[in-house]
């Protein structure tokens, strides 16, 4: 596999190491995002000035309001992040 | 590093080898897309019937018709095919 494919896989596989936990194993409950988000994120919620934030941010990236977060929400979260991700090492290599 | 930064730093780092080959490393040009393609997702590319069919493709990931791919498209498409990729995995599990 390419070294793109590989990073495909690794999304896919951390989706599904989550949304297996409870319920409908194609889509991440709130208790699965946040579980996520700690051991996969650990500085964004650590960051995260209390439970309010977090529930907040867990509500936000549901965009369709359906109560979970589907594989397409997610994927949009993880483009999202590694944009911003990539503009922090951007200015910090000016 | 967590399996989902390492994740993100793959698709980084990938973009950021082709991008900087001509023009402007933050963004990919026609060629640096076609070359990316072939290397990155061969099946993708060696599937396109012909030469016009991978011209349109590398238009079509141009959203902003811009003349280039920059990294917010880069990751709109490996999101989009990661979601095409998964549709395939759970169908052949079925």
């Amino acid at each position: 596999m390419t070294q793109l494919q590989v990073s495909m896989c690794m999304m896919l596989d951390t989706f599904e190491k989550y949304a297996k936990t409870d319920g409908d194993p194609n889509s991440l409950s709130k208790s699965e995002v946040k579980t996520l988000l700690e051991k996969e994120m650990p500085e964004m919620i650590s960051g995260a000035k209390d439970k309010k934030a977090v529930d907040d941010l867990v509500k936000a990236l549901d965009f369709d309001g359906d109560g979970v977060v589907d594989f397409e929400e997610f994927m949009a979260v993880v483009a999202a992040l590694t944009c911003c991700f990539r503009g922090v090492a951007t200015k910090s290599k000016k």
